[in-house]
């Protein structure tokens, strides 16, 4: 029973991720689905890459949390559109609610999107929402034992961007070994040391965007 | 459907979440279960817990992660007893998988064991596992948002552990804020600043598990 109600579920999903992805291929849009856990700083990343960007990149976001519109104002500060998505208590974005989303957001005038999922390391890497690409959010005060504990997530990304570089001064934390641990997992994703509080290795991660959008 | 099936689960877990209030009542062991975000410190506070109660505090710990063993191998070189659940895949424990681990504990030489759910800031505090009490282990780098972010877990708690207090001084968190949130969420949590990795402030939390003791 728990089987087949999750497989209907998925399957809901699934249908809704294959249209999103249509809607995003006929208008040659990029769309970036980012997983991490709750304060490994998604948004902050966002808003700076939003500042950085104007200009050389047009960015559209849409913003998964439980509760509050706090990450959706801090984007529109920074300059980009920004659409809010509340999922009252569910754990992750569907592809259903990200469809929704692409409907509000003035998408003739974006070259990308991205898409903040709820902070979970764990669920949100389940439910395809139809987009290109998958960024995974590690920051060091999580600590150096996360891509063995979570194996799934961080299987499935094209990049992992490893925030909050600059505090690996104050904590004991092995990067080496989460490098080896994320290179066994996941050979060909792109890993990226960077401080989006401080600007260090920024463009590094502007340089990986700016070349998916050659490349498409 | 949808509704239905969840309810299904969730009726399971009640039926093995009452089993384990009954099982825990009739040794009179008290059991608390922590949740959080992944890596907010929840097996450093409780290998520390284990070393500095030694005498004082006969402790067992059920861990629960999505794969591998390293937390229940830290308790062990701790000096408890520690079962490890692995759940491949699951985002959160299940009272029957606590069950089945109290099972295993030598309970009768215990006084409290110990719950380290699955580090998801979400899922787990919907299931109940037939827990005594709740902890729930905020982060400083986590940032000053998360109660306000993740209400339904922090409105569902006895005690509010703010961890990685040491680096406050590193970072931009409006304690105030944090303090303000929780206790408009939850008037009657304990809220508790401390640092397993420096030791500052664990008396307060110590003293908190050992007057639980006193007053069951």
């Amino acid at each position: 029973m728990k089987i087949s109600l999750n497989t209907k579920i998925l399957d809901k999903n699934e249908q809704a991720a294959k249209q999103n992805r249509e809607f995003l291929a006929g208008r040659k849009l990029d769309c970036l689905n980012l997983i991490s856990s709750p304060g490994s700083g998604k948004t902050t990343i966002l808003a700076r890459t939003v500042a950085d960007l104007k200009g050389k990149l047009r960015i559209g976001v849409i913003e998964g949390d439980i509760k509050t519109d706090h990450d959706s104002q801090r984007i529109r500060a920074a300059g980009a559109a920004a659409i809010q998505i509340e999922t009252e208590g569910a754990c992750h974005l569907s592809a259903q609610q990200v469809g929704w989303a692409l409907n509000q957001l003035p998408t003739a005038d974006l070259d990308i999107v991205f898409v903040e999922n709820v902070g979970n390391l764990v669920c949100p890497s389940a439910f395809d929402l139809g987009e290109s690409g998958r960024v995974v959010v590690l920051s060091i005060p999580e600590g150096d034992d996360k891509p063995a504990k979570y194996p799934g997530t961080f299987a499935q990304c094209d990049v992992v961007l490893i925030n909050k570089i600059d505090l690996l001064v104050h904590l004991a934390f092995n990067l080496d070994r989460v490098l080896t641990d994320i290179h066994t997992l996941n050979p060909q994703a792109k890993v990226l040391q960077i401080s989006a509080a401080t600007g260090q290795g920024m463009q590094l991660w502007y340089d990986w965007l700016l070349n998916r959008r050659k490349k498409a």
